[in-house]
C-alpha cells in the first residue's frame, strides 16, 4: 500500500463557458467537480494502474465532504483524511469553449490550527505501519502549517524506515530536501528556484548534494532527467504531445512510485512516468490519463543512461 | 408573514483577485459566502427592515447545505425550502482588487424533475395560509420546469386571497403578467423585451392592459416609474450614487413588499423602494444595505404624481 500526503486537499471544479471575458456575467454551460490536490491526483492515477493506495491530509467545511464523498467512490483509494475546522479549498478552472484556453482560480485552504497540526502528525505517524510500502508528500501547504512541515514528515518516514518522494516547490522545498527524502521530483521551474540553476543537469545534481537521495526533474515536452545514486539519465516521449498539461507532473509521479514499489530498475521507473505523463496530456478529461495511448507510448520513451552527454540546454 | 420564492436559489461567492487575466492563474485572496438568489435577497432585506419572512423553493447537495445553514443563523427568516436531487447552483463574482471591477460566472442550477415539481407545488400550497400577507415569486427558473410555473404560483395564490408580487423576465415574466398578479417589477431591459417598447410609460401602460395590476418598473439611476390603478408615479433618488448595483433590485422588491403589508400608500411605498435600492448600492458590501444612509435618503426621495409629465425619456 502506498500513502499519499496532501495537506491543501480541493475541490477541482471546471466550468465551461463560451469565452471568458473580464467585467462580463458568464452562463456556465457544464460544471464538473473532483477530489483535487496533488496528492489525491496521484492516488488516483495508482489506483488505476492497479495500486492500493491510502490517502491523508486535512478535509474540512462542506467541500470537504464533496471531496470524501467522491474518494468513497474510487475504487483502490483508501480515505484516510484527518478533520480540520476550516473547509476544504475549491479551485476553479474556467474552459473558454472556443478556444479550449483555461483560466484558473485558487482558494487560499483553511488556515491550520497547531493543534490540528498536531493531530494530523499523530495520525500521520500511526499510518506509517509495515503495510506502508512508500510515502509521497504532495503540493503546497495550507496557510499556518509552518514552513518546515514537509520536513517533519520525511524525517518521520525515515525513521519508520519507510521510503519518501516529496513534490513541493519554494521554501517548503528547500526544507524538505534537507531532510535527507529518497526522491524530490521538482518540475523546471522549481529546481532553478531552489539551486539557482537554469541548466538541468548541474541544478538536479546541486539538488543531490543538498540532501536528496535522488532528484527527477520534470520538464515539459523534454520528458525526465534523473539523477541518483545507480546513475543518471535522461527519458524523453517519443513525439511533442498536444494537449492539456494539468496533471501531468501528478502522473509522473504515480509513475515513479509505482515502478519503485514494484523494484524496476531505473529506466523502466522513468519510461513508465514519462508514458504515463504523455498519456495524461493527450486525454481529453484534464488529470486522467489515456490507457491505450499509455500502453503505446511506454515501448516508444527514449531512455539515454549518459545525461551529461544526451542532454542538450534548451 | 411575507413568503419569499426563489426557485433557483444559489449560493453566491465571492473572490477577490489583484486582477482577473483570461488564461492566467490566479490565487484568491478573500473567499466570502452567502445565501443567494433574489428570493432570498429579499428576504434577508425584508428581515433587517423587522419583517418576518419565510423562504421556499428548491435546496440541493453540498452547496444547498450550506445555504440552509446560513439561513438558520439569519434572525427573523424561516427555511421552507423543498428538497431537490441535484446541487443548487453557485454563482461566483470575481472582483478585481485594482479596480472593483466584477466578473460573473452563474451555474445553470440543478435539472428538477416532475416529480420534484409537483411536490414544490403542494408544499407551496400548504404555506399559503392566513398567516401569509403576501407572496414575492423571485428570480430564474431552474432547468427542467414548465415556463409557465410562475404563472401557475400566481393562479394559486390568487386562489388563496393572497396577493402576489412577479420578479423575473423573458417567457416566464410574459406568461407570469397573463395570470394577473398584484404587482411586477420588471428592469428597463426586462419591460422592453415584453412589451417591444422602449418608452418605460408606455411599456408599463401595455404591462397592465397584459394582465398585471400594478407595474413598478426599475430604471437604475432613474429610480422607480409605476403605473397602477391608484395613479401613476416615478420616485427618483436625489442623486446619481455611486458604488456596486449588486442587489438593488431585490432591496426595491422588499421595500414594495414591506410597504404593502403595511399598507402605506403608493408614493411613500416607491419612496421606501427608491431609498433602499440607493442605500444598497452605496453598500460596501455587495447585496447588504446601509441603514444609515436609508434612513437620510428616505425623506429625499422625490415622488412626482404625474408621471406621464414628470417622466423624461432618457
Amino acid at each position: 500500500m502506498i500513502l499519499t500526503v496532501t495537506l491543501n486537499t480541493a475541490l477541482d471544479i471546471t466550468y465551461r463557458v463560451r469565452e471568458l471575458r473580464p467585467h462580463a456575467s458568464h452562463r456556465v454551460s457544464e460544471v464538473t467537480e473532483r477530489p483535487g490536490g496533488k496528492g489525491l491526483n496521484v492516488a488516483r492515477v495508482l489506483a488505476a494502474l492497479g495500486h492500493e493506495v491510502m490517502v491523508t491530509g486535512f478535509t474540512g467545511g462542506a467541500t470537504g465532504r464533496v471531496v470524501q464523498d467522491q474518494l468513497t467512490d474510487t475504487p483502490g483509494v483508501l480515505d484516510a483524511l484527518v478533520p480540520v475546522a476550516g473547509a476544504t479549498r475549491r479551485t476553479i478552472a474556467v474552459v473558454d469553449e472556443l478556444t479550449g484556453d483555461t483560466t484558473q482560480l485558487n482558494e487560499p485552504g483553511p488556515t491550520v490550527t497547531s493543534a490540528e497540526w498536531r493531530a494530523f502528525q499523530e495520525a500521520y505517524e500511526s499510518l506509517l505501519t509495515g503495510e506502508i510500502s512508500a510515502v509521497a508528500l504532495c503540493g503546497s501547504l495550507p496557510p499556518g502549517l509552518p514552513v518546515g512541515a514537509y520536513a517533519g514528515l520525511i524525517r518521520t518516514a525515515r525513521t519508520a524506515g519507510i521510503p519518501v518522494l516529496l513534490d513541493t516547490s519554494g521554501e517548503p522545498l528547500r526544507r524538505g530536501v534537507a531532510a535527507r527524502p529518497d526522491i524530490v521530483k521538482p518540475n523546471a521551474e522549481e529546481l532553478a528556484e531552489l539551486t539557482g540553476s537554469q541548466d538541468p543537469l548541474r541544478a538536479t545534481q546541486a539538488t543531490r548534494r543538498r540532501g536528496a537521495r535522488a532528484v527527477v526533474a520534470s520538464l515539459g515536452a523534454q520528458g525526465l532527467l534523473a539523477a541518483t545514486p545507480e546513475g543518471t539519465w535522461h527519458a524523453t516521449p517519443p513525439a511533442r504531445i498536444p494537449g492539456n498539461p494539468t496533471g501531468a507532473g501528478d502522473s509522473a509521479v504515480a509513475g515513479l512510485l509505482s515502478g519503485w514499489v514494484e523494484r524496476l530498475p531505473w529506466p523502466d521507473r522513468l519510461a513508465r512516468a514519462v508514458a504515463l505523463s504523455a498519456a495524461t496530456v493527450l486525454s481529453p478529461v484534464a488529470g486522467e490519463f489515456d490507457r491505450a495511448a499509455y500502453e503505446e507510448l511506454l515501448g516508444r520513451v527514449a531512455v539515454t543512461g549518459d545525461a551529461s552527454a544526451a542532454w542538450v540546454s534548451p
